[in-house]
């Protein structure tokens, strides 16, 4: 103990805030949080939102069953415990990114109300836009981009959402959009509009 | 299933690529896991390095006990298998904040190396970046900048890394500070310098 040099007067941390990192970026940060049936779009609209924002410079990033199943919550299987486990971690993920910095996009399900509130509550006002992706169920089926519908109605899936697990629409979100009657890129600009009118973003 | 509107062909997803978003950043992205004594000065010095990587225009981003304890990984606690799932999950995290284009530093003691290698494995080539921050248990000790040490000697706190608890050491740190015999200021100078060199940043 007796070599300690005397350096404890710069010993201190610098912080580089949130705003800091935002102004840098030269846009704000905020979730996007995608929710709907399987097949309504989350993800292909957040990616065409995505695409959209890094055409105009903005630097967004999409989180989904691709980058969370198999790596952050690979360890999460479909109890509800689960399902809450597996949200709750993709909003800490989405508060971080937002520390950072980024337009966070998510895209799953979640179907569940009280989850997706309590990723909104994670986040400060103005962070979290609830997306909600709305298609019937018979359109999501006629879909069923990854034959699930098809195996839900065959009892090879059990609690699949829609079928014989509910989906509890959101009572406010931020974004509605019809995924019945738009294409991908009219739904993504309206999501952009929205942030725009938001101040999220400089305008064009 | 009768009103499916035919927009099937544009029901592709447009991925924007983690080359694309480090493009748009202007700088590469990685992880700096910096490892060490409790006191060693990893998060002083990921935050003094996170300020010079500002300053120059990156973008960067600091985990540290703050933002995953309280968040995140509140669900953890302190049992070995939890400690290996606290490293896993901010080995996972930052692996999305490289994907997202961001720098990414995490200060966590992470004193066993297994759970390092594990982080390690989880990334590409070049995108791992082990900080061992070097300072004697003495330095430490008489550091002790939250009265840590002085409760693990008082057996107020069990299994403490390096009182009670092993430090593994790094066998083959891309970058290793001696934290006994220079400032915050030199060791975060050394450690952008490295990343300089290794392509990560544009030349000043």
């Amino acid at each position: 103990m007796s070599d300690t040099k005397a350096t404890n007067i710069t010993w201190h941390d610098q912080h580089i805030s949130k705003d800091a990192r935002r102004a840098l970026n030269g846009h704000g940060s905020a979730v996007l949080w995608f929710t709907g049936l399987s097949g309504a779009g989350k993800s292909s609209v957040a990616n065409a939102v995505a695409a959209k924002l890094h055409a105009r410079g903005a630097l967004s990033y999409v989180l989904d069953g691709d980058n969370i199943r198999h790596g952050l919550n690979s360890n999460l299987g479909f109890s509800q415990s689960d399902r809450t486990e597996n949200i709750r971690r993709i909003g800490e993920v989405s508060k971080l990114m937002v520390d950072a910095g980024v337009i966070s996009l998510t895209a799953f399900i979640s179907p569940y109300r009280a989850d997706r509130d309590r990723v909104r509550e994670m986040l400060a006002p103005g962070e979290f836009f609830e997306v909600y992706v709305h298609a019937s169920l018979a359109t999501c089926e006629a879909r069923d981009p990854k034959g699930l519908y098809k195996k839900a109605r065959a009892g090879e899936i059990k609690g699949f959402t829609g079928i014989d697990d509910p989906y509890e629409e959101p009572n406010a979100p931020e974004i509605t959009l019809d995924s019945d009657g738009k294409d991908i890129e009219a739904l993504a600009d309206e999501v952009v509009a929205h942030l725009e009118q938001a101040g999220l973003l400089p305008a064009k």
